[in-house]
């Protein structure tokens, strides 16, 4: 409990912040925040790793190297314990008999201080999510560190407030009977865990993407057995050494936390998620992959999030400097390889009103391009914005993009100038027609932005719902100064099942969510059923045992 | 908001009873609480609606009788509309645009003026659902009205909580960027219902079991479709009949609220589930349906309880009277057709001990067999305790038991004094081995009692355990005065997934569950997914939709 008591304080802060909503962070993402001797430190403890094995105590056969590579073109050559699902599920189902009785406050405690242990190691995991995903360093810093941390803190917060709703001891239940003497029965509820958790998680964002369902799982008392991307794994070896040792240290089994590494050779997540152990399946990356747990899967619990087509319609404006500036950024950042980065961009044929004067759809085209073109026209800027390309597919997809329509804008192979090797590419930017619909309108996940040119604003929205319906969204971007067709918006994105954000022109991007305030996805469209995070995604991962005993 | 505010002391009061867990009730179960007039009234309602069409003002082409009969052998002759499943989830998908978009203050209050009404019915209701599923008279007041009810309260409750953590209006998001401006933001968010609700309810229970499903949808936002079993169709035409009327009087449309009734031969479930705007399903009923749905919905929500296999286990006592008179009722009750009802009683082949003294198997046999056959003596009696079976193969069943064991008491045919034509059975009481596993571990669904001999009460736990992670179960009652034993026996029932009383001797039974203090099903183990009543059940059938707009 010693840890509960010392984290208690952001814990009571996340679950007020999770109610009223507004702005509050437990880990500062600001690298200035931290001290002088944090970011060589961490740089050094991660190339400290390179072309060594990753140890862990975990019941294992042997060491594998997955399929980890550096889309920075930087050798890692780490291997990681190769466990079997039978070695996994046996040394989890035996953790889960102290981690899952467990009181909220002590597996809480242990967690909280998970979070707190990673802040501190937030330069070396910055390194190895940078060079594992491709990210550029300060995103990785960000959303690899702090910004997943928060998202872990959340979901213990909520789960915490589930899971401590129910009266902590026994309760005496008094039934009236007339005249004759009243029921009784002395009641309690235990809390106990579902099953084994199954995180499968991705190769783009493998911490912030993670931590929710990890984190939610393991607070509510299920081990997790963590299941990095065969392409992404050490930023997930690094969360599993740090638990396990914080596990351990506090009297617990460290296999109450595993990582199963396999390769794409030999892949074990069938065998994973199909395991009659297994009460709680979590799964972040591509479509394909969540659409087969969701046809399979019957027994677990899965939540699910995958990509899809996210959109930005142009309907008017009083200015088009701070839309360009601000859409320059969001549609190159990580060159569209977040699940949140917007790909379409619709646009009435005959241009759109601003400040009273109608702009050519031509002018329009132009203004992002050049804006987009004069964003990444340094190499070292493009690359701090871009990052390089995970994934091998990058050339098939910008060729078939671009063979889609009228190019306006060449996809350049950039040279970082720290890596040589790196894969950094621009964006290739295609204007298409409303009803070339087969080109855009299907996940790019890569650096492709399409120019989609419409009848007017309502088939703009249309198009934007239709292929949320059909192919998922995270998110949405309008730009109007009609209050109508901001209405016309919301019930379109209320259909769609997506959040949709107006006029951003700062410097807050429509990629970006706040843990403790935006919930990331609705669950409500085909890019996921988990909302991140909300009751619904903590809510079914424990279960409740009623016992009742005669007065 | 008329409505809320004339029911908002009682959702205060249900809120509050969720949360402390003690005796709480919005609805009197007991009918000397009713006016003199209304048991009168009641009856004749019912049966001015006997030989009738139960006209509704839904989209249908022509009435069907559905296969309704009553086990009570009473003529009932009720037709029903017959509506497509494009009739219906078209009404459906137009109602949402109204309901949907409602406050939860609206929709609560409409739920809740629901419930008053159906409270004001609660005779009319008892016969519809004794005639119908075959439940004695009190019991099918009692489960059928104000325990229902209370059932439907809670899960309202429950829902309305989870709508209302958000704040209602728009919060300023405001994030510290050190030297420049801060980031700013306005966000709201939108409380949007996840689909088309079906409720497929059971024959033995309609009500019980359908509206917590069913209110928690509606006050969510989605439109329900009530599919009643073919079998038992009334109760669920009473209550969409007074929702309906309510609502359109609230000034909803009335189809927020649909009747699907189908025939044995022309099954429509198939074709309702599958329907794509079908975002959530109930289910009570038989472990083969559920299975299926398990199995095939892919996309919706789907809350499942069915039937298992509900043990008893004797350890210890200091005394047999209590126990016996407390068995025997919950061992009779409704002739073991509701899924909460104790099928399995396991006993050391030893005898167990009684206030310091060993009391062999066979005493204890003799003696539970005597306090069942004392209580069934009068036929009046029996007829009260039994009420009638639902379902054609008792036969079968109790023929199937016989042959498994020996038998210690056989089952008799009681002739009802009101109802002569009514199948009114005694249970048989079989004798067998603890090895004969094959006899015992299924779920009868019916007047048929295990009394299996095991080589100690760890053995007992374990058969117990084992049935239930197999067959799935809802209920244990376990007697012991040692305080190990009793650790043990919640160690086993949190591994099997299943709540536990212990020494009930007095006048509860263990097949009643207390709505705002029980929850009635982990969703642990086969017998389903769903816990009714507790967040998980709510929280995922609505969706947050995020509005972020430029500050």
């Amino acid at each position: 409990m010693e840890h509960f008591e010392k984290h208690e304080d952001t814990l009571k802060h996340a679950i007020a912040a999770i109610g009223s909503r507004k702005y509050w962070s437990a880990y500062p993402d600001s690298p200035r925040a931290y001290s002088d001797e944090e970011p060589a430190a961490g740089e050094e403890a991660f190339q400290a790793q390179l072309g060594r094995p990753f140890e862990l105590d975990q019941p294992q056969s042997g060491m594998t190297g997955g399929g980890e590579y550096s889309p920075y073109g930087v050798e890692l050559g780490v291997t990681y314990p190769k466990s079997s699902v039978d070695q996994l599920m046996s040394a989890a189902r035996t953790a889960t008999a102290t981690w899952g009785k467990a009181s909220p406050q002590e597996r809480a405690g242990v967690c909280l201080e998970i979070l707190d242990r990673l802040r501190q190691n937030s330069f070396e995991m910055a390194h190895a999510v940078m060079q594992t995903t491709g990210q550029p360093f300060l995103m990785a810093f960000q959303t690899g560190g702090p910004h997943a941390l928060d998202r872990g803190l959340e979901a213990i917060a909520y789960a915490y407030a589930e899971m401590t709703k129910l009266p902590a001891g026994e309760t005496r239940w008094e039934k009236p009977q007339g005249k004759r003497d009243p029921l009784q029965i002395d009641k309690k509820w235990l809390i106990r865990p579902r099953g084994v958790a199954v995180a499968l998680c991705s190769s783009t964002s493998p911490t912030l993407d993670g931590y929710p369902g990890i984190f939610a799982s393991l607070v509510t008392g299920n081990p997790v057995i963590v299941k990095p991307h065969p392409g992404t794994i050490l930023p997930l070896a690094i969360f599993v050494d740090t638990a396990r040792t914080a596990i351990a240290e506090a009297g617990f089994d460290p296999n109450t936390v595993l990582l199963a590494v396999d390769t794409p050779e030999d892949p074990i997540t069938e065998e994973l998620v199909m395991h009659p152990a297994v009460g709680i399946i979590d799964y972040t990356g591509s479509s394909d992959g969540g659409d087969r747990l969701e046809r399979d899967v019957t027994s677990a619990l899965v939540f699910i999030e995958k990509s899809g087509v996210n959109s930005i319609v142009l309907d008017s404006a009083p200015d088009l400097k701070g839309i360009f500036r601000n859409l320059s950024v969001s549609l190159t950042m990580y060159s569209g390889q977040m699940r949140t980065a917007p790909q379409n961009v619709y646009i009435p044929a005959a241009g759109i009103e601003v400040d009273g004067e109608q702009v050519p759809f031509g002018d329009i085209a132009r203004g992002l391009v050049g804006a987009i073109e004069s964003l990444l026209s340094d190499d070292q800027r493009a690359g701090d914005v871009l990052g390089a390309i995970k994934g091998s597919d990058v050339a098939d997809l910008i060729a078939d993009a671009a063979a889609s329509g009228q190019v306006l804008l060449e996809s350049r192979r950039v040279n970082h100038p720290t890596f040589p090797a790196a894969e950094v590419r621009t964006p290739l930017i295609v204007k298409v027609d409303a009803d070339y619909q087969r080109a855009y309108m299907r996940p790019m996940s890569g650096p492709v932005i399409y120019l989609i040119a419409t009848a007017d604003t309502e088939e703009s929205l249309d198009l934007a719902r239709k292929s949320a319906i059909e192919q998922g969204a995270v998110t949405w971007l309008v730009y109007t100064t009609n209050e109508e067709v901001k209405d016309q918006a919301v019930d379109a994105a209320v259909e769609a099942g997506v959040s949709v954000a107006f006029n951003l022109a700062g410097g807050l991007y429509v990629n970006e969510s706040a843990a403790f305030s935006d919930f990331n996805g609705t669950g409500a469209n085909p890019s996921g059923n988990a909302t991140v995070t909300d009751p619904a995604f903590v809510a079914g991962r424990f279960r409740v045992i009623g016992v009742r005993s005669s007065a």
